[in-house]
């Protein structure tokens, strides 16, 4: 068994941070020694600083560590970002700067030439791109938005089967992607909230990066009209989407099943921890997939559909269900750095 | 002032059934002496058939009502059926050719030949076809289904003033639109069930009637392409709709704005005791409108429209919000009766 | 008809300052001329400040109205007051040193010797204390913590009519009582917080004062074992309490009830403008009363009860609810306001 | 590795049966062998019968069995029942007369002199009455209501270490404690249910048996007063409880909270399988214990306790949390057979 691999956290506090430390408790390759977060939480016990919040048992070795700074000095190589986007921007890069491998979900370096937007399921051939960054030993690799995830993932098999002309998508989201405190309870019970700040941009945009085409030091977009509508429901986690689809090549529903059914990746290729062997699952009970039954399948990293039929306007629509804070959040930046682990690329780590 | 027409309420103690009876309660022109069920209810007070369900205070002499079989012989010649789809098909004609008129909220009649399929606000004159009934004295009159209404009364204005290619809407339906007991709290809390049956089918093919021409006896269906996509979300009232549409000639937001803010139909015009003075109303604020703020504007019949933007794939994108047990059941059924007294159609009543 | 009374709010911005605003506005009595808040929001208009969490139609010129600072020389002589506990204690002083009276519902002042802690179905006499403040022309009254006022509100008919010996109560707390933004939707949905900071020990020493004698400038605090739990529902609206008494004197489950849908207080016979006719309402349904059915009686101001039943420990049990930001908020402070202005207490103003 | 026991589950289909299958697939020393329900289910396949309500993965070959009638004749001697009450007594009774070992989630033969109402932490030497049972080779075991297990694993330790003079008790109860649909959403977003039909007798009567002493064939009861009352919450799982208790000897909090962490009783020493370690967990976080966050420590099985303070009437108050529908329920029932297992009553099964 290999000697696990140092890692830290920053923005460790936060929602996305307190799930990075969840996934990366008995990871089998890494090993949290370093947590970071605000000026505020610096000094003190994790813990503390989490307390109110926990879903699940902190043990006492993380839970007794020093809170640090986000400053490089951290012990380890690697680190994992899932720091506000107020501040992120500048901090990833000086850990980059600093020789740090830097594995974030912040949007702030997303659309950045250099830097890989990854779902490694998608696109791990992106992470060409880091050579071209200009960080001497360090490196910043991204994934996207929470709600990009689940459409992209449920996207591909239809671009690279059956190639793809526009895709309309109304979501559903989760009150877990607000981070926390987030979303005040007495705005959200017994309501919808038809808003989300930012999201409708990112998910027309993310995704014509992500499938688009390694090209050298750049990716080439892919040409695809997207339009988004967000809403934020009272779920905890799950981002639910209503997807509609035009394909540039007429497809039976069956192809469609069968092309997200089989669809496999470099995580599944090279069996990585966290992914799971079939990526994309098809439900065909009409009523399925659902938030609270579905987003936790594969450890929350199975990207669940259902619902395909005919629409009268694009050529199909269909169901997506992805859980935001784990395949769409941590979860998502774990197997890119699980990726760049068995790509050789922190091999100095 | 004139005496009150005596009404009844075939399904009294279905959920539409009590938002009927509290509508009816101290309307000015309606007076309910009849309060009809299914043989479970038959003989019993009504105040005991729906006891655990009311949210409003029930006035003594209707709560000591007894309530009657569904047959012909009510003391009343207007009747509301708020009946089960089971049952109101054939129910509802037997009272139509006993002579009632038959103010129903069920979808069994909605798109017979004959039958208006009525949203005063939108197409009044439909009232027409109740001569080419054939039940003598009796007729009778539907309203669409909840989720259809809000989403019609948003698009006519846009297609009276800029003519419409294509639909495309996902709603977020309330709880109370599933009558009662509905929806099992333990499937819905936490959750969205993204499959409602039999909803949108409605959706796509009742508005191609109700925005119809009269043709004599029948209605000429508008062409035009709607996918819809029906989702249920745990809220009590008030359905959500995010809509893109195409329109036939170019127009500016303000226009469109302008178009919704302006709005009037005979209701209006009418002066009817349920119709707001101005039923459609735009909201400038980003996150508006939502079920849990607005649903109750104008007594439950304004609907509500907000975030007009640009959509990448047809024209424009938008969110509707209606009252869906209000504006798209009982009160809307109401609406339809207040109409058809002012037009002389009660008149033997 | 009477020239309206101007009054100004403090904390105008704050969950119970809107609940003000929406009250006074259309008040028969009184009139708003001032709206005060924090440093952040003073010169900015009212209705920007709050936009997000409006659930009521604001009139136009109150929207328009430029929030001050909360600093003596508001166009008024009565403020009521929402200020939080943080900052109220000494800028209501202020207020009542530069003459103003202060009808507060905050914590800060309610046990100071000389300030009337008020339900005015309760204790209308201990207004007297006021004479005996220093505060030359102003003065303070204030009115009990939101889970205090329906308790006593229910305990107040038995304590004259049988005596007490014990109380225990266990609360159900709703999410507006924790202001704005309070609760986060993650931390509640789906789930129960048995902790409420500092709200036992006001249930359980509030009541002391309430239902104490006047005795010239003090209040002799009645002797009385209470003791409270207090949780944290998922509820928007109305705070549900399970009450166990132990009675001094035996009585039959129907004395307690003809005690409680009998009784009368000072707000009823000078007929108030927010008095409800019957303060105390028992309803014989085993399941009521319920928040979401029973919170709005009375506009809010009515207390419900329900369930009496013999206890094993003491010698009954019952259920009470009460609207937790109307009867035991806002709608409590200016239903004091009214009885002082009645009284001659603002004659001046 | 033992050959695994075949066992049935009676009721299947229903919240609790598909809680049994769920906590059975995977048992090291259980497997299923006959899915039995009412009529209207016998014959289908499993999957259909249940299949929207499903939150784990269903075995294939679990969910391709075919239903079967409630009858004896089924493929094991050992069966678990989650029958509704409404038929329960009858058909549990045919069953041990047919010589199964039934141990039983239903009320009904709770209080029978013969059947050992059983809590194993508790009172697992109740079993004794077992063979005072006139059932040939069959025998029943209950297990009691949801509500009561956790108070009763919480009360133990006090009762062994201090006496109890008097317990008073309020619940806020998780929906799935209501079956399947259960309570209606309408009813309880936004709400509180202040009422569970029966419930309260269940929570006075059932703990003075289970804590009774067993007197050759029969319990001789405890004595203690409990006054108890229940409400239903907006929680999907885990029974919350407000707890005061009066003890005999005086105490100190730590010496409460030493009697609780050190408990354990025969599943422990017996290592059960679904035995947790600690089966009672102190918290000292003040707004712990929490339904969602705790509910499912140790698999389910841990009842969580927090909030000990002083009680201003009895001594002390806590509030405790268990997991209704494992704890309170199926996983209630299965350690009641494990330990029937070791204790080697089901040596012939």
């Amino acid at each position: 068994m290999m000697k696990k691999i140092p890692v830290g956290v920053l923005g460790a506090t936060g929602s996305v941070g307190i799930r990075f430390v969840e996934l990366l408790v008995n990871h089998p390759w890494f090993e949290i020694t370093a947590l970071a977060a605000s000026e505020r939480s610096a000094g003190k016990k994790y813990r503390e600083t989490i307390q109110s919040r926990l879903t699940f048992e902190l043990p006492a070795e993380i839970g007794d560590m020093a809170v640090q700074a986000c400053e490089p000095g951290l012990p380890c190589r690697l680190v994992f970002s899932g720091l506000d986007s107020a501040v992120a921007g500048g901090i990833e890069k000086a850990f980059a700067n600093a020789g740090y491998a830097v594995v974030s979900n912040s949007k702030n370096h997303r659309m950045d030439t250099n830097v890989p937007l990854l779902v490694p399921e998608v696109n791990a051939d992106h992470l060409g791109l880091v050579v071209h960054q200009s960080f001497g030993d360090g490196m910043i690799v991204t994934n996207p938005n929470c709600s990009t995830v689940g459409m992209v993932m449920g996207l591909k098999p239809l671009l690279d089967n059956f190639g793809l002309e526009a895709v309309h998508v109304v979501t559903m989201q989760a009150l877990s992607g607000a981070g926390y405190p987030g979303v005040p309870s007495v705005d959200i019970i017994d309501n919808v909230i038809p808003y989300i700040g930012g999201e409708e941009d990112k998910m027309e945009t993310e995704p014509l990066k992500i499938m688009g085409r390694l090209n050298k030091d750049h990716i080439d977009y892919i040409e695809l009209p997207i339009s988004a509508s967000c809403n934020r429901v009272a779920v905890l986690d799950g981002h639910l989407e209503s997807v509609s689809v035009k394909l540039k090549t007429k497809a039976e529903p069956e192809e469609l099943i069968r092309a997200w059914n089989t669809y496999r990746g470099e995580p599944q290729e090279l069996d990585l921890p966290l992914a799971p062997q079939q990526p994309l699952r098809y439900f065909t009970e009409p009523q399925y997939p659902q938030p609270k039954l579905h987003r936790d399948l594969g450890k929350g990293m199975v990207v669940s559909i259902g619902r395909l039929r005919k629409c009268n306007l694009l050529d199909y629509k269909f169901t997506v269900l992805s859980h935001n804070t784990v395949r769409g959040a941590a979860g998502g930046a774990i197997l890119n750095a699980e990726l760049m682990v068995k790509k050789g690329m922190l091999g100095s780590v």
